[in-house]
């Protein structure tokens, strides 16, 4: 087997990258953004809606998963690929964010994290050697090593005792891994510290895994604090591994985030912004519910190309959310995730060029020239 | 122009029949079923989601779009075909039936029904006239005269005096008809009454309509009821005319009213019922949150080829079901839209080689015989 990762062509800054990650189920182009399809779903879309919006991959959250239904039944109905029929790759969290986020009750120990489920209130306890079972009995391309989330702010022994765990909790996932086939990355913690994200990096590097990720990231920080960590976490982790951005994040962070050198991204922001009615476009964003897209016979944004554009004026598309219609949801989601992903097919080709800053500037350009006259 | 109904072939029983329907988008076959686009949607599902299920027709509501987003914005904005992307046949009711089940406050008088929206409380008056202008602003195929809908139970002299009405207000509704390439069909009432029912028809016949349709059935009557109110005024009706059977009703009332020389149906049944987890399938109805279907590998029914079918399991679709995401909203619907397209696409094969009742026994054998294991 070859190496996982390829780095194909290197924009002329010397961080931003064009590269190929190949996995059990075919390779995926770089810089990638992953839509999150929490519960064996993207919200409101279909196998065949997320492919013609050109996604490559998907998230799945082990922590949805395994609480509801349950791994093992995935397992027995063939893995997560064949349970929600989508035959490309596959990244599955692991739990640790949503633990963090969204368990009613949390306790972090040594031997993992003790919650309460959101959805029955039974008592869990995740810990990495789970994490890993859960994620393989799923099939999951790429996995995650269990990580312990840092709250943003935090003082700075609470977030170099949990990015310890962090170290200690990837060292257990590495031992527990037991299919060779799937990949699996380390998580890098810190906080908001260079020197404990340099430790973090150095420890997750020595145990050595096939891809890194940067987490505990846009947790309410502010953007160059955001952008600060990147900086100075990037340049630590050897070029032959991709390097991948958690749950961030809106479209001017990932073309700033792939400037910096990130290859994976992923965030709810295009689906949830969709089913609340926001829209990106190639001029701003635009909320559809506004008095002023009541009688627009105009696509969501002429210069988009997705089923929803080509086919529903925005006035529809109004109505429908108006009137609460289930079509609306997945016809705005459509048109959201068919923006990531071209946005991240234009970085691409910007980059394979050799233009991406000058692709950059224009990208803001016409956001400021067209964005007042849309708003 | 030809005629608009062409009656290509007749059951031996005399009754059933397979046609033919003209109309500005194309025709249908019928017996048809048309699936309820109650707000220019069908709910949760796309016109190609419609078409692949079969969908040669589908239903609008003039009641919630004159209330909301409104005839002249449709109008403005191309019409109802143009507005929801939809390039086939549209049937429109009249309203009559909404004001009655769905408005707050709802009087008749004989100029018209005044009534309180749903929506925002404002008080309305829907005319005959208005009725008309309404769906042809929309630019219905098949428009529907405003009626009275009569309550069951009801006493005699109140069903007479609506029934009454419905005569004067239909002729005041083909007066309004101003676009002649659209049909305009009659609506007999007369409540559970022979006698009222056949004056309904003999007025309306007098009037003269390009179709017939039988209103204010399956409002709580016994099921013999219907089928006598079916049965005695079905005859009364020139063979030149389609014949449609408004709101009715669940698969084995298609089967009935079809054997009754019924032409056309609409219902909400498959779509309300698919939202609520309720699925039809060649061996009676399952409700898929049942823990039965826990682990089931299976399609919702193995003699289906919808997209649904083909693609995921009962374990999947009840998973999605039980996490309410919104993707299962759409695959039930397509599931129970495809089941009862296929069985109205079966009944006129059936007609089609002569063989209707043989088919009928068969429909009721098979369900007989497999529905105990699934249930």
């Amino acid at each position: 087997m070859g190496p996982i990762f390829e780095e194909l062509f290197m924009d002329p800054s010397g961080l931003a990258r064009l590269g190929r990650l190949h996995t059990c189920h075919g390779a995926i182009d770089t810089p990638c953004f992953m839509p999150v399809g929490t519960q064996a779903a993207v919200k409101a879309l279909s196998p065949e809606d997320l492919k013609e919006c050109g996604a490559q991959i998907i998230l799945g959250n082990t922590y949805h998963l395994y609480l509801r239904p349950g791994h093992r039944l995935i397992e027995e109905l063939g893995g997560l690929h064949s349970f929600m029929s989508w035959d490309r790759p596959i990244l599955t969290d692991s739990g640790g964010f949503q633990v963090f986020s969204l368990a009613g009750f949390r306790k972090i120990e040594e031997e993992g994290a003790v919650f309460r489920s959101h959805i029955d209130g039974s008592y869990r306890r995740l810990t990495p050697e789970l994490a890993i079972e859960i994620q393989e009995a799923l099939g999951s391309d790429i996995m995650m090593c269990l990580d312990t989330c840092i709250p943003y702010p935090v003082d700075e022994k609470d977030a170099a005792e949990a990015t310890a765990l962090t170290s200690r909790w990837a060292a257990r996932c590495k031992a527990a891994k037991r299919r060779k086939e799937l990949h699996l990355f380390g998580i890098i913690q810190g906080g908001m510290s260079r020197q404990l994200r340099q430790k973090s990096a150095e420890d997750l590097i020595e145990i050595g895994f096939n891809g890194y990720a940067l987490g505990g990231l846009s947790v309410g920080e502010p953007k160059e604090m955001l952008f600060e960590m990147v900086e100075t976490t990037r340049p630590l982790i050897p070029k032959r591994h991709p390097v991948y951005l958690m749950g961030v994040g809106a479209p001017e962070d990932l073309v700033e985030c792939v400037s910096r050198g990130i290859d994976m991204f992923d965030c709810v922001m295009p689906t949830r912004n969709a089913r609340n009615g926001m829209l990106f476009t190639s001029s701003g964003r635009i909320v559809i519910k506004n008095a002023c897209f009541q009688r627009d016979p105009g696509p969501i944004d002429p210069c988009c190309g997705c089923y929803a554009c080509r086919n529903y004026s925005r006035a529809y598309l109004r109505h429908l959310f108006m009137a609460k219609e289930l079509l609306a949801y997945r016809l705005l989601s459509i048109h959201n995730i068919h923006y990531y992903l071209s946005l991240m097919k234009e970085i691409r080709g910007a980059i394979k060029k050799g233009c991406l800053e000058a692709w950059r500037q224009a990208f803001y350009r016409k956001r400021e020239e067209l964005c007042s006259g849309h708003q």
